[in-house]
């Protein structure tokens, strides 16, 4: 009751445990081998924070209010699913090869390289199962299922440019990082937003605001990343840092410099708190999150 | 005009060319890097004889008619998509290890492991955004949607079974073995000609007796390849033969021996035309499609 009081629309726990809730209702319900499913939930249920669903919550709470957020569930689900996937299948040897993905050894170590393969393409499917299953209105199904795919194959996109090259190469340097950050993690988070907002009922200039909002945030998220990546040490991030410089990736601050990225954080910080600027008091936790993001120490 | 008179519901020719175009545009068309397009265009163009969206495409002309199978175009073209990705994947060295298909190199030695990976699960991706951009009606999208990613995940729970195990152990091998199949390859089948039903507008009856058409053809599907693989050449085949046998896997005429297999291939012919029974001559390319399936020697 406490928490009600203090948080009008739900605390980020309450919100949590509904996303967490739905996703394992859902994955323990599908008629697929037990190895696969504990495979499955091996990767999901790892102590992920939750911050594409919780954005989605977030902004479909905006548009429709407090308990909107249970329509935004499925697509939430579907987006932390095909999030997942990524992670596996960047994990693998073929890709980026690591063992460990927070302090836990990566899927293809726990279990096997073929399982780890098979897992990810079952999430990707999974996802777009939980959308046509459970989102009522089949019109809101039908753009949910647009907006999730395409981002799907923008953040595949975003791994090929940024593993292997190919952006646009009449591009300024700082417009090719731009190009492979809002492929390879602002599409999604984009659709995160975009999502919660078909979700909720939004308008379609609610629907353009918010995806002004997204790519603000996203390229920011992005700029923070790479600030700390040069600025922290490696105890504090709990990975190795300077990681992405060494190895000759394109960075913000490789870029711009340390306080040109500052300057950078500062002005996407303003466009994404403008880009709310016609929304009520709902839209607080979205603001919320953008101060966050900008100021996050890792 | 030849052709339309000997074909009163069009040339298997004319479909194969629809089919072929519809998705050579739509890959064509999507914003994504010239490599990872390359790279699928490789996959799916490379003389597949589209066994899937043409079974579609006829059972959407037996329920709507001849100029019925546009509408089965889209999940046509996603089932292809989402065939081609599970082999992409499945010839991984993590997986069957396979150089070669169709007498070319596999993407994967064709280009490299990651793309492999990375152009597998845009395929995935792809499909369903082909289904929600092109599908006109809301409802239909939905149910094509679940039917196709319900059907992924069956088929990736066959790919589970058949190389890690895990079947129910309490089933009699020969139910164990139609187990495996039904999911791994059945299911798919399955799913081509539920969707080119849907997208039809067919009735709930007819729905029903088509997936008993679909179950039928898919264990004939099977069971011929098993007896092709212990009875032909490996040249006729134009691969290895006697391999499932001597993998110890299990297999109908490993079950049923020669004569038992045959037998099992009519009962399933039977099965397979009985189900059309209520079908005027709309059907006789799925007739035709039985019994070719059934007599097939390679």
């Amino acid at each position: 009751m406490e928490a009600e009081v203090k948080h009008p629309l739900m605390s980020e726990r309450d919100l949590f445990e509904a996303i967490e809730g739905s996703m394992r209702t859902f994955i323990a319900g599908r008629p697929l081998p037990v190895s696969l499913i504990d495979a499955i939930s091996y990767a999901i249920f790892s102590g992920g924070k939750r911050v594409r669903p919780l954005l989605s919550l977030r902004v479909c709470q905006a548009v429709a209010g407090k308990q909107g957020y249970e329509r935004a569930l499925p697509g939430a689900g579907a987006i932390e699913l095909i999030h997942t996937f990524s992670l596996v299948h960047d994990d693998l040897p073929a890709m980026d090869d690591d063992d460990l993905r927070r302090g836990r050894p990566t899927l293809h170590k726990h279990t096997n390289e073929a399982m780890a393969i098979l897992a990810g393409d079952a999430m990707t499917a999974m996802a777009f199962e939980l959308i046509s299953v459970q989102v009522e209105d089949s019109l809101i199904a039908q753009r949910l299922t647009h907006e999730l795919a395409a981002a799907t194959n923008a953040m595949i996109a975003g791994q090929v440019y940024d593993t292997m090259g190919g952006q646009d190469a009449m591009l300024e340097p700082i417009e090719q990082l731009r190009q492979t950050h809002r492929h390879k993690t602002g599409a999604l988070l984009r659709a995160s937003i975009r999502m919660g907002a078909i979700a909720g009922g939004a308008s379609e200039d609610q629907l353009e605001s918010l995806s002004i909002y997204a790519d603000a945030i996203g390229l920011m998220f992005q700029a923070v990343d790479d600030l700390l990546d040069v600025t922290q040490t490696t105890d504090k991030m709990g990975k190795a840092t300077g990681k992405d410089a060494s190895q000759g990736k394109l960075t913000y601050p490789g870029l711009l410099g340390i306080d040109g990225t500052r300057g950078e954080i500062k002005k996407l910080l303003t466009q994404a708190l403008e880009a709310l600027s016609s929304f009520d008091s709902k839209a607080d936790p979205l603001r919320d999150m953008a101060n966050k993001l900008a100021t996050r120490e890792k």
